[in-house]
């Protein structure tokens, strides 16, 4: 396809297309002539991931080519295509205080987790543990537990229902899984949340009142 | 305590403190002449808390106000503080397909949770499944489910870990569990994720690498 075909399909604009293919974040398609080029499904599917990374994910460009650039390292194995991802998703300027870190290594031990001693992910958990510290919250140990075996059962249910037929797909899902997968079991948090908090303190969600309300007009 | 003392507790600048100050995000101390003022332990925890939600939480400080606003109504049912603080914390630019819509609703009404029909949390979520469909990536109703029951131990437990003893205190340990709890449970996710995909992959994590090697040499 041309690139105004290109640009209809992902719904970004030619100039914004020109302007990834200048960046390297997309592939350059087949050359036909000297100012023209084709493109095809792959180059759909990496604009389609590219715009989901910025806007859903909420990525800087800058952030998306290195979760690109780890992708498409072709001779990766599977394996470390999530340690990758994971590192170039990842803030760089972490801190957390040694005992928290301690704390981190703990858990993961006592969970049984298999996971890289060197994995930038265990400071991305110190430091979301100490910003709570920070603030005279501690996050108690059967709490974290608590969300520990929540993340286990999702992470589990993510790692599987991974496709394992195309590895350029597989890598395109580990990424999406990612990247997108969290703002979905946020929002789902938030949500179960309203309804425990409607449960302890007893309140009837305006729904109820609403049908109530509706009843009686 | 004097303004140096509490720039000291807080480690904010006294230039950041009167900037709150000026802002409405911070009330004003106990004058003490015409140009002293005296602070209490009320506003190192305020000072906190609005350090957590801009550094940890990142918001920006117009979100903070808002937070802060919906905290400090009185008047207010503790239920209502939750909602009103996931209220304060969302993008106001969400959209989502009806039909993602419909399916949020429908899940919502399985799982048997009670929230407000009007939420703002539902948008949430149906934008949330609608940045993977772009990527044409469908979150399978197994997968949605086990997310949900994930995301429902999770909220229960931290809903049961509420203070109960002070009004205040439970208000700011809702709104930071809220905005903080977050973080904590994506990093532990990716910790999963990664020991899920060690697993399915059958990659050794490089800790067993080191250690063996350490044994060796």
């Amino acid at each position: 396809m041309w690139i105004a075909e290109l640009s209809r399909q992902t719904e970004v604009s030619v100039a914004t297309i020109k302007y990834y293919l200048r960046e390297g974040l997309l592939p350059a398609g087949e050359a036909v002539g000297a100012t023209r080029a084709r493109y095809d499904e792959t180059h759909v599917r990496r604009l389609r991931l590219i715009r989901a990374l910025v806007e859903a994910g909420g990525l800087s460009l800058a952030r998306v080519r290195n979760v690109l650039a780890e992708v498409d390292e072709e001779t990766r194995e599977m394996h470390d295509v999530l340690g990758a991802a994971h590192g170039a998703l990842i803030p760089t300027d972490l801190t957390a205080t040694d005992q928290t870190r301690s704390r981190v290594d703990d858990l993961i031990a006592e969970e049984g987790w298999r996971v890289d001693s060197g994995s930038p992910d265990r400071m991305l958990l110190a430091n979301a543990l100490d910003a709570l510290e920070k603030v005279g919250y501690h996050l108690d140990d059967d709490l974290l537990k608590t969300y520990a075996a929540a993340a286990a059962r999702v992470a589990n249910a993510e790692v599987a229902s991974l496709p394992s037929d195309d590895r350029q797909r597989t890598v395109e899902a580990t990424v999406v899984v990612t990247a997108l997968g969290g703002p979905v079991l946020l929002a789902l948090r938030r949500l179960a949340q309203q309804s425990a908090s409607a449960q302890r303190y007893g309140k009837s969600p305006r729904l109820d009142c609403e049908t109530a309300e509706a009843r009686r007009t």
